[in-house]
């Protein structure tokens, strides 16, 4: 596989789920809803249409395409996984959480909007997403929907997504009396991280195995493949930021460095901090040597994860 | 029944739930659960444990209860939507949104902890009631369980509770130039109140049928009672904040009039609004019918919402 079959790939897979979302945040009610509000409505399609790379969708997609599954069902968890990466971003933006103002270059939902209409449409997403899988039209068998829905919650709820945003406050310092960041060691980070953004990447691998009906040993791989994942994702934004600091000088300093946070290149060092990334990078595609050259694209989104730039 | 029977039903019901939602929110993880950080699973019990009336889950309980369905599964599914009505209560608290300062004279749980704790706890509890709902525990049929899921995201989204909270902050002028509150008509008055409130308590009955596997015919007669149940509820809540406000010449004004907001008593006045509500509330029992005096405690359920002073 090229890496412009890659690309092209990743693109379609990204298209596919902007058509699904676009088609589900639209102005007519469904059965048992009495009305959508514009506004609302509106906030929503702003913090879910238009940009992204989709890594979540893709990763869904890609793992199910191992198990020869792909369509509309499976589209519909990926729009589904895509709500929950959503409304964290929104939530996460807000003045008394990160206090973000622009999100991809765009002004954030709170600014575009307002605080109120921002809470609420996070709200609406976090509840659409297991609207989405609890629908027939996500897969036919329920028992595929419930592990779906199992799997979403389990990963962003307060074991997993929504507690890493906890555990990450909490580092920068927000509950100490002189808001001094805590000075969390490897684990303690590690830890972070795998809740705050580990669980979901893991989640999105695991509902592409639900849906392909991966046996016990198929899906423990893959589930070695998504933690892998899930830490080189980690480690590439570490270093994002770091090396951004190092890049040329009178640049602003890196984000985590002024916030005096842990991170493992904190830790580790920018050297061992690439090492450990190379390292997780082959870990996850050596996972996937008992699906053969069917699992290309996922190992090349091994490679996509830890290059990414942005 | 008498009333005494009542109470003691009411009373047991919530206590059931709130033994489960203890047990639900304790510290040690779930599988795929990394950790549960402290301060976040202290907020949510916070939230949850300790008071209110348990309306909602006393109506799945008392509608499962009549197909013979009783246990923990049903418990669970009164633990979900309690989780949910518990959340909307915690995010409508908020500075931005209502900005209230008490609930059941409590501080609200901003006040205890901060605005980010707050916003992450809501959440965290609107993912845990899909996760409760996902668990087999719940119901051994899959079917039953996405069935419930379904319900329960439908009447707590954009279409339904979530959205009722938005057009909520438009009828009180938050979006308009000068913060006027919009002259509502009695139409978008009763729109207004059945997404806000009436969606979750109808969700309620429609969880308990579903629950009960209720045949089409005594489902929608059950969707009449709650839907009338719920209507019958907002009416009882208008009056409360306009008798208050008539009550002793030097009280505080009512919520709503001050706010100059339409309610249903701002449109019928009071005597109408009070016969509205003895009509939903005979329109309510009389759907019962057919479940004879199995259905007494719903029925009484009926006056206790229409009688209630808080």
């Amino acid at each position: 596989m090229t890496q412009d079959d890659f690309r092209a790939r990743l693109d379609r897979n990204a298209d596919a789920t902007e058509a699904l979302l676009d088609g589900l945040l639209r102005p007519d009610p469904l059965p048992g809803e009495l009305a959508r509000p514009a506004r609302l409505l509106e906030a929503m399609r702003y913090a879910m249409l238009g940009g992204g790379k989709r890594l979540r969708p893709h990763l869904v997609t890609e793992t199910a395409r191992l198990f020869g599954r792909e369509g509309d069902g499976v589209t519909r968890a990926c729009a589904a996984i895509e709500c929950i990466h959503g409304y964290s971003l929104v939530h996460d933006d807000l003045p008394a959480m990160d206090d973000d103002e622009l999100r991809r270059g765009k002004p954030t939902v709170h600014r575009a909007f307002d605080v109120a209409t921002a809470i609420l449409a996070g709200d609406g997403l976090l509840t659409l997403a297991f609207d989405i899988l609890a629908d027939d039209a996500t897969d036919r068998d329920a028992e595929i929907r419930v592990a779906l829905t199992l799997a979403l919650a389990r990963a962003s709820g307060i074991g997993g997504m929504v507690g890493g945003q906890m555990l990450d406050l909490e580092a920068e310092g927000r509950f100490t009396p002189e808001g001094r960041p805590l000075a969390n060691g490897e684990a303690e980070t590690l830890k972070l991280q795998a809740m705050k953004t580990g669980a979901l990447l893991a989640a999105a691998v695991d509902m592409g195995a639900i849906i392909g009906r991966a046996g016990g040993e198929q899906r423990r791989a893959l589930a070695t493949y998504g933690r892998a994942l899930g830490q080189a994702f980690q480690i590439a934004d570490d270093l994002l930021d770091a090396e951004g600091e190092a890049a040329t000088v009178g640049k602003a300093t890196g984000k985590d460095a002024a916030k005096g946070k842990s991170t493992l290149v904190s830790h580790l060092g920018l050297a061992v901090a690439r090492d450990r990334l190379a390292g997780l990078v082959d870990q996850a595609k050596n996972a996937l040597s008992t699906f053969g050259h069917n699992a290309d694209t996922l190992r090349k989104t091994a490679d996509f994860v830890a290059e990414r730039r942005s």
